[in-house]
């Protein structure tokens, strides 16, 4: 063995004319007689090694004829920079040594069914587009706790087994709690909302979990969920927070996930347009709009995923679409004073995507919202914590829930939330 | 109303010599006759208001005397610098407007058990211990997420639904996924494993779940674990990152949570007194010491709490335990080179609460791995995608996992792990 100083590709720029060693997995090779080339992924980078016969050692140009993909290799020699190489620089490798094969590695260079990609999850992870889409996730998330952490924001992580039965019952897991039922939060929202008194700014952000029979690109069983709530903000104020919260996030992986999105042919004219205010429209207006586009959307019923996209096209930003009617929401949302018929409420809706966050003042008035309790026909007894809060000091307070995957994938450009999580969960699909 | 700038108590710093308004929740009220105190929670610290009732309207007066425990109010009135008072600041109340009652506050300045206030949990959560434990706890998972963006980690959430069965099946929380049985993860590190080749240096954060019918101080059901793993790091390596993060995080509470500490009664010298490197003793080691110590351990067996507890005494500072023996570890440990009857693993031991991280180098060969998984009786069908790491490039790697809460209970000095978690999950709590 000939190994010089390990170093992480990421950083061969402070090695230039010195001999390193990086170790990583091979991603390509060839070879014309008497040089070869080696392209070789260490999780922080690409590099090229380059191979002279005349100046190796036989047995190391051997290998080189017999490295496979994804072989694991020690490649040693010196750096040089050469700005036609992926990161900027190559290696003149004077030692190469393998050390885990690589026999019939599953993923091809060549297109492959997404069943079959799902199936090799695990090594799909290796590839460019998903290493570039999960990085931006990642760069995401932490932007997401440094906005909070920044604003004096606390973070509370509401619990995922609940003996509670949440909005919408019929799209709850059920799980065995020695004996007992217990199902799989799909919202932290209640939960965060009872931090309030004790921190004023909080938020929880964690896996959620919907039971929902649903296949669409937009959908996966198990995805993250951010949801802030304020104690004494109102439902403007809350559509200004999540104005703050989505600029950030667009100029934080403008800033700082440039590479990933070039890799993801994102065109960033789309996300450097994306400026604060956004549009703002009234539900009752928006059916207007909608109406006179041609759509057959009527007062009360609920926007469709058709209706979001055609509505988002009437504008050049996203768009708030606010005070929905009370029937289509959910019970806890503020009865909207001007107009008992609608709730103090706000989807904000994005381009090709759609929601991509939803939003409400919630009620604080304990008998109103007894009133949608028994209207909703839900257990109220099981709300009774819920209901102290209106009951010990109740107070305006308002929140939002956006789902990770759903505004990586809108960042990104990608069509599919599937592909901005590590290991997707889908109505037929529970592995690996 | 007679509202002047709403502000919050963590910043009325910035406004001595005006007039604010609060908006917060009553702790506690007293009056002498002519002048009343209010003491208010805004969630963002505490602040007194005083009144002279001279000078206030008589229906705000006769407020103050009505004023319950927990009940929301908006006070105005000029900031005046009081040093006596908490926080610095008091306000001198020309304003009093009761937003919420709060008849019968059930939690009262007196000691409660701890069933009936687990009960009340969603109300206990804006006592004064718990808001400072709980706001540590922020502060961790934030230095966790800031050490390891820092350090280039990609971050990978891992399932909690999962169709693979565990390293112990009998503690797992099982599912009904549409039909199919789904177990909830106990852990996201065979997960974590396999981002590496993608990625190098990866972390999971998330919650995970432990079936266990036990009820002691130390363990929940349901807890937020931390699980970084690192390509071509060595059992050495792996100690010398676990020592940096636990540095990093004792410094970062000391420096950012001291107000926290301080209401926590946290002695914070033993605190300031950890520093790298941490003391390292093998397994064999250990079990000698202990012997000549009067415990009745013998060479094989798993070092029980009392003998954790016994070894760190002997210790001024935390303590890895290295090189257990294979038969008391998890399948995927790499066997020792030197010893095959130990594995490269470690325990970092800490005074008082034992194990606070549990780590090891992972098995990279194949056919050992093999041999493990038969002997331990695993489904070996099941682990395919596992093995298939150590088939397509095999790696030298290593990781570990700490849990959150026990570490949040360590750092504030706090016996109960139940009361780190916002809503904790026990053996028989599943509500609210």
């Amino acid at each position: 063995m000939n190994q010089a100083e390990i170093t992480e590709v990421r950083s061969l720029g402070d090695h230039v004319g010195k001999s390193v060693t990086i170790l990583g997995w091979v991603e390509s090779t060839r070879s014309h007689g008497k040089v070869g080339f080696v392209i070789v992924r260490d999780g922080t980078g690409l590099v090229q090694g380059v191979l002279l016969k005349a100046e190796l050692p036989e047995d190391d140009w051997g290998l080189l004829e017999s490295l496979t993909q994804e072989c694991s290799v020690a490649l040693t020699g010196e750096v040089r920079a050469e700005p036609r190489a992926p990161g900027g620089h190559e290696i003149g490798v004077t030692g190469l040594e393998l050390l885990g094969a690589s026999e019939d590695y599953p993923i091809q260079p060549k297109e492959h069914g997404v069943e079959f990609l799902l199936d090799h999850r695990h090594l799909w992870l290796r590839s460019s587009l998903q290493r570039a889409g999960l990085r931006v996730r990642h760069e995401v998330q932490q932007a997401i706790a440094d906005f909070f952490y920044d604003r004096d924001f606390v973070r509370i992580d509401t619990p995922i087994l609940t003996g509670s039965i949440g909005e919408s019952a019929g799209t709850l897991f059920e799980a065995d709690y020695f004996g007992e039922p217990a199902y799989l939060a799909q919202t932290g929202q209640l939960y965060v909302e009872t931090a309030c008194p004790a921190f004023r700014k909080v938020y929880c952000f964690g896996p959620t979990f919907r039971a929902e029979k649903s296949k669409t690109r937009r959908h996966l069983t198990e995805f993250w969920m951010l949801e802030p709530e304020v104690a004494f903000a109102d439902s403007d104020d809350n559509m200004r927070l999540q104005e703050d919260l989505v600029c950030y996030l667009v100029e934080r992986v403008l800033e700082r996930s440039a590479k990933e999105l070039e890799v993801l042919e994102r065109d960033t004219a789309d996300l450097e347009a994306i400026a604060a205010p956004f549009a703002r429209i009234s539900y009752t207006d928006a059916v207007t709009l909608l109406q006179e586009k041609g759509s057959e959307i009527e007062w009360g019923r609920d926007l469709g995923a058709p209706d979001e996209m055609l509505l988002t096209e009437q504008f050049d930003r996203p768009v708030f679409v606010h005070d929905y009617p009370k029937a289509v929401k959910a019970f806890y949302m503020k009865e909207n004073p001007d107009d008992p018929r609608t709730v103090r409420c706000n989807d904000l809706l994005v381009r090709e995507y759609g929601e991509l966050i939803g939003g409400s003042q919630r009620e604080d008035d304990l008998d109103r919202l007894l009133v949608r309790i028994r209207e909703e026909k839900l257990p109220e007894d099981v709300y009774s914590w819920y209901l102290d809060l209106r009951r010990y000091g109740t107070f305006v307070h308002s929140g939002f829930g956006l789902g990770l995957e759903r505004t990586v994938a809108w960042l990104t450009g990608r069509p599919h939330v599937r592909e901005m999580i590590p290991y997707p969960r889908l109505m037929n699909r529970l592995a690996p």
